[in-house]
C-alpha cells in the first residue's frame, strides 16, 4: 500500500492551472500524493520511499494517443517492414535479420516491398526467400497491396502448384515450365493468405504485450483504440491478468452497435485501465485515394467529389440509437462535405439530447481533415471534440495541396479549431503513421517535416500551436475526451500517477530538435514502465 | 486522499486465516490499511483520522447477496404491499398511508390483496380507492396474480367503461348497470396494465438509490444481480454519477448472450463497483409450481417429473459459446434432474476448456435445490460454485416435504456441498424472499423458521452450517465467485474497506436471537453508508 516514489529536481509541467509548474512530485499507491518544490516533497519521504533525482529533466502528464488501431499496430510489430528497401538484396537482408531475431515455426509476414523501386525492376521469387527462410512459410505484401511474394513452403501449404488454375480476378505468376514463381497478383493472393491463421485472442494479447512496451518506450501512457472485437477481447485478457499497463479507451465499430446496445453497454463502463469509448462510424473515404467527400470537386477531376460512405440519414439513425443507449459517437470525417454532414447530424442529435436532459455524451469527429470556413465554428458550438493527428498534416501536405488546392488552407486546422473553442485532442492513427508522439508534437508546433520541408515557417504556419497547447492535446484533452478528467490528464494530487519524462525541456528546446528529444521515463500507475536514466 | 477511519474496541472477524480476529482496523482512501489491536491501530492516527469506538460490536467483511433481482427488488420498494391484509379496511389504510408517504402524480402500484381472506369475501371496488386516492391512477394486483383492482382514474386513462367489450380470455367485472366496478380478471388486466409506463433508465436509477439505502440498512455491501439490460443500464447511470455504493456483479441473461459475444464482453470486465458476471440460463422450473425437473415423479403425481426449460444440448451450445468468449455460466437448476443435466454439461465444458488452456472461468449453479446423492460430489470435482439461498430452505420446507417426499433430505444440502469441497455462496433471491441477510444467516445455522418450526433441531439438522461457514458464504465466497478475492471478501490490508457492523456478536448470540441482531453500521469503500450507533 505504502510504496511511494518521490521525483525531485525536475521541470514539471503539470497542466494544472492552479499550479502550472513544480520541481517535485510524490506518488503513492499509483496516485499523485503531492506536487511542489523539492523540500516539500522530500519531507514526505518515509522508509519505503524511492527517491529519484530527475536531474532537471522535463515531466508532463502521461501522453495519450487518442487515435490508434492498436491490434493492427501490435501485429505490425511482428511483421517485417520492407518499405523503402532500395534493392532486392536489402529486402532479403531485412527478412533474414528479422527471421533470425523473431524465431519460430509460424508464418513470417511483412509488407512494403516494391520491385518498381529496385534497379532491375524484376519481381523477386520464392527461390530468393527459400535461400534464407526455407523452414517457415513467408508471406510478404507488395507496397501497393496488390501483390504478394511468398516462399515455396507457403505455396506447398496452400497447395498452389503448376496444376492450380488462376482464380477469377487473380493471376499466379509462372515460369516457362508453368510452375509458380512465388508472386501472386490481385485475387490470387488469397490462395495463400487464406492459410495464414487469424491470431487467437492469446496471440493478440502476446503481440500487445510487445506493443505496450514499445508505447512506453516512446512515452505513451494511454491510447484510444479504433480496432474491433478481437482487440477488445485481447485487451480484457491483459487486464484480467493485471498486465495491461496503458490506459485504454476502447471505441466500438458501428457494425457492433447493435450488440453493444443489445447488452446495454454505455460509454465509460470499465475501469481506469480499460473503458468503453464511443461508436466509430465512417462518413467518407480518404485523401490519398481521393475518396474523402468534398463539397466541390477534386483539383483536376471535375467529376470527383469523393465518396459518402455513410449518408446523413443513416448517421442520424445510428447516432440516435447510440445516444439513447448512452453511447457517444466518434465519426471519421476527412473531406469538407463529410465534416459538414456530420456537423448537421450532430446539430440534430444535440437538440434531441437536450430535450431528454443535460447533454453528457462526448461526441467526436476523427481527423476533421479539411473543413469549410462556414463550418469551423460549429464543433465548439455543438461541443464536439476535434480528434486530429498532427503528423498527418506534414506527411500529407503535398497530397493535400495537390488534391484540394486552395482548400488546403482549411485542412489540419488545429489552430482555428483551438481558437474557436473546440476541444482538440491529438493522436497518430498508427499504424498508418508511427505511434511515437514526439513527431506529432513536432508537427503540431512547426508544421514542418523532419527534413525541414516546406521551409522555416512550415506549411500554413498560421495553424501552428504552442507547446503548451500541443501538450494539452496529448494529455488533458485526452482525459476530457474520455470523461476521465477527474482521474487523468494533469499532474495534481489524487490523480492517477501517469507521467512522461523527457531528456530535454520541450518548452525551451529549439523546435527543430524536438524530434531528437529522448524519452527518459514513462510512469503508469506509479510504476516506471520505461526508464532510460 | 488521506481521510481515514480508525475502528477500535470491536470483535472483528476478518475471515483472513492469517489473522482471524482483531479488535481494530484502520481504513484509508477506501481501503483497509491495517488490522490489529487497539494500540497498534490507534498509533496510526493523524490529524485527519476519525476514531470510532465500536464498544465491543461485532464486525465481519461486508455481506454480499449473491443472488438478487435488483431491478425488481428496487421497483417493489415503490409499490404498496397488501400481502396479509386481513380486511378491506386494513388494505385501504395501507394504501392511504402509502399514498401519503410516497406523494406524486404517477401510477400507484401494489400487490398482494386477497378478498378470499377477508371476512365478507366481497371484491373491493374502484369507489373504495377513489375515496382515498382520487387523483392518481391505482393498479393493485391480486395475490394470485389473476386479478387487478384499479381506481376510476385508471379506468378512465385506459378508456375502459360500460361500452368496452371483455377481451378474449378476460373479464371486466361490472355492476348491475354494466359499469366497470374496478376489478379486472385475467386477460382484462392488461387493458389497464398496458397504460402503466415502463420505467425509464433514470426512474430505475432513482428506485435503485432507495433500494441501495435499504441494502445498507440490512448490512449489505454488495450483490450479484440477475435482472436484465435495463437494470445494467441503470446501474451504469448510478456508477457514472459516482452514486453506486454497492459492489455489483451483473450477470447477463442468456437471451442477451449473442449481444455480449457480439461486442466481445468478458466476465470480469468493469471495475470494483460494477463488473460483468456470467450468463444466466434456466435449466428447469420451480418447486412451488412442481415444474422443477426431477429424475423421479413428484409425490402423488406419477406422471409429473417437472419441466426441462433448456435441454442439455442447448445448454452445451450456449455454454460453449460463452466459455469460448470468456464468459462464465450461471445456471438455474432446482430439481435433481436439472442439476444432473447441468453437471453433465459442465463435465463436457470443463474438458473442452482444459484442452484450450488452464480453466479460469468460475461457473455456477443457482439454487442447487435438490440433488441426487450420486451427483453431490460433482460440483467440487468440476470446480462449480453452489449458489444457494438459505432462506428458501425454511420458507419452502413444507412444500419440499410434500413435493419431494424422502428426497427432501437431499435438498438445500449446503453442509453436504461444503463437506464435498464445493464453494458455497449465499444469497436471498430477493424480491422472491426478503433481501435481508440475517434471516438467511439464521436459516443456514438453524434450519428453523422465525417461529421455531419445525422444532429445536431444525429441518434436516445435519445440513446446518457453523456461523463461520455461513459468514464465509456471505463474504469470502462471494468474492471468490466473482473473481474478486484479491480485493474483497476478507478484512485484510489493501482490501477494499467494505465492512458490516452488528449490534451483537453473531458468534456468541443464541441462534434463536440472530433475527433480532441489529445492523449497527455498513461501510462501503471506507464510508459509513448506514450508521445506527
Amino acid at each position: 500500500m505504502s510504496t511511494s516514489l518521490l521525483l525531485t529536481n525536475g521541470r514539471i509541467y503539470t497542466m494544472n492551472p492552479a499550479q502550472p509548474e513544480a520541481s517535485a512530485v510524490a506518488i503513492r499507491d499509483g496516485r499523485i500524493l503531492a506536487v511542489g518544490n523539492d523540500d516539500e516533497i522530500a519531507a514526505l519521504a518515509d522508509g519505503l520511499s524511492e527517491r529519484i533525482d530527475l536531474q532537471g529533466r522535463c515531466v508532463t502528464p502521461g501522453l495519450v494517443d487518442a487515435h490508434v488501431h492498436f491490434q493492427h499496430f501490435a501485429l505490425s510489430l511482428g511483421n517485417v517492414d520492407l518499405d523503402g528497401a532500395p534493392t532486392r538484396r536489402v529486402a532479403l537482408d531485412r527478412i533474414a535479420a528479422f527471421a533470425a531475431e523473431q524465431r519460430g515455426t509460424g508464418w513470417l509476414s511483412g509488407r512494403g516491398w516494391s520491385q518498381g523501386a529496385w534497379p532491375d525492376h524484376a519481381f523477386p521469387t520464392a527461390a530468393d526467400l527459400d535461400a534464407i527462410v526455407p523452414d517457415r512459410p513467408v508471406y510478404l505484401a507488395h507496397k501497393s497491396g496488390h501483390a504478394a511474394w511468398v516462399n515455396s513452403l507457403a505455396l506447398r501449404m496452400a497447395r498452389v502448384d503448376e496444376t492450380t488454375a488462376d482464380p477469377p480476378g487473380g493471376q499466379i505468376q509462372r515460369d516457362a515450365a508453368g510452375r509458380p514463381t512465388g508472386i501472386l497478383l490481385e485475387d490470387a493472393m488469397t490462395l495463400v493468405a487464406a492459410h495464414i491463421p487469424r491470431p487467437t485472442t492469446d496471440e493478440l494479447a502476446e503481440a500487445m504485450r510487445r506493443a505496450q512496451r514499445y508505447c512506453w518506450s516512446v512515452g505513451l501512457t494511454g491510447l484510444h483504440d479504433f480496432d474491433g472485437r478481437d482487440c477488445f477481447r485481447a485487451l480484457q485478457v491483459l487486464r484480467e491478468a493485471g498486465e495491461l499497463g496503458l490506459r485504454v479507451v476502447k471505441n466500438v465499430p458501428v457494425y457492433r452497435l447493435e450488440y453493444a446496445l443489445g447488452v446495454g453497454l454505455r460509454s465509460g463502463f470499465g475501469d481506469d485501465w480499460l473503458r468503453i469509448g464511443g461508436v466509430k462510424i465512417f462518413a467518407d473515404g480518404a485523401l490519398g485515394s481521393r475518396t474523402a467527400a468534398m463539397l466541390a470537386p477534386y483539383e483536376g477531376e471535375p467529376d470527383n467529389r469523393g465518396i459518402v460512405v455513410t449518408d446523413k440519414e443513416e448517421m442520424v439513425e445510428k447516432a440516435r440509437q447510440a445516444s439513447a443507449g448512452g453511447l457517444g459517437m466518434t465519426i471519421h470525417a476527412i473531406g469538407d462535405r463529410a465534416n459538414h454532414d456530420v456537423l448537421d447530424m450532430y446539430e440534430l442529435l444535440r437538440r434531441e439530447e437536450r430535450e431528454r436532459g443535460p447533454a453528457r455524451l462526448r461526441h467526436r469527429i476523427e481527423h476533421v481533415q479539411v473543413i469549410h470556413p462556414d463550418d469551423m465554428h460549429r464543433l465548439a458550438e455543438l461541443g464536439i471534440i476535434a480528434s486530429m493527428q498532427p503528423i498527418h498534416a506534414t506527411s500529407d501536405m503535398d497530397m493535400a495541396d495537390r488534391n484540394w488546392g486552395e482548400r488546403a488552407r482549411y485542412s489540419y486546422a488545429w489552430r482555428t479549431m483551438w481558437d474557436s473553442g473546440a476541444l482538440v485532442v491529438f493522436g497518430s492513427d498508427a499504424p498508418v503513421e508511427r505511434i511515437d508522439p514526439l513527431p506529432g508534437i513536432h508537427a503540431a508546433v512547426t508544421r514542418r517535416r523532419a527534413d525541414g520541408r516546406p521551409g522555416p515557417d512550415g506549411w500554413f504556419p498560421e495553424q501552428r500551436l504552442t507547446m503548451a497547447e500541443t501538450i494539452f492535446g496529448f494529455t488533458t484533452a485526452a482525459a476530457l475526451t474520455a470523461g476521465q478528467e477527474k482521474h487523468q490528464g494533469t499532474i495534481a494530487p489524487t490523480k492517477l500517477a501517469d507521467l512522461t519524462i523527457f531528456e530535454r525541456d520541450l518548452f525551451v528546446v529549439p523546435p527543430d530538435e524536438l524530434l531528437d528529444v529522448g524519452i527518459a521515463g514513462t510512469i503508469v500507475d506509479g510504476v516506471f514502465r520505461h526508464r532510460a536514466f
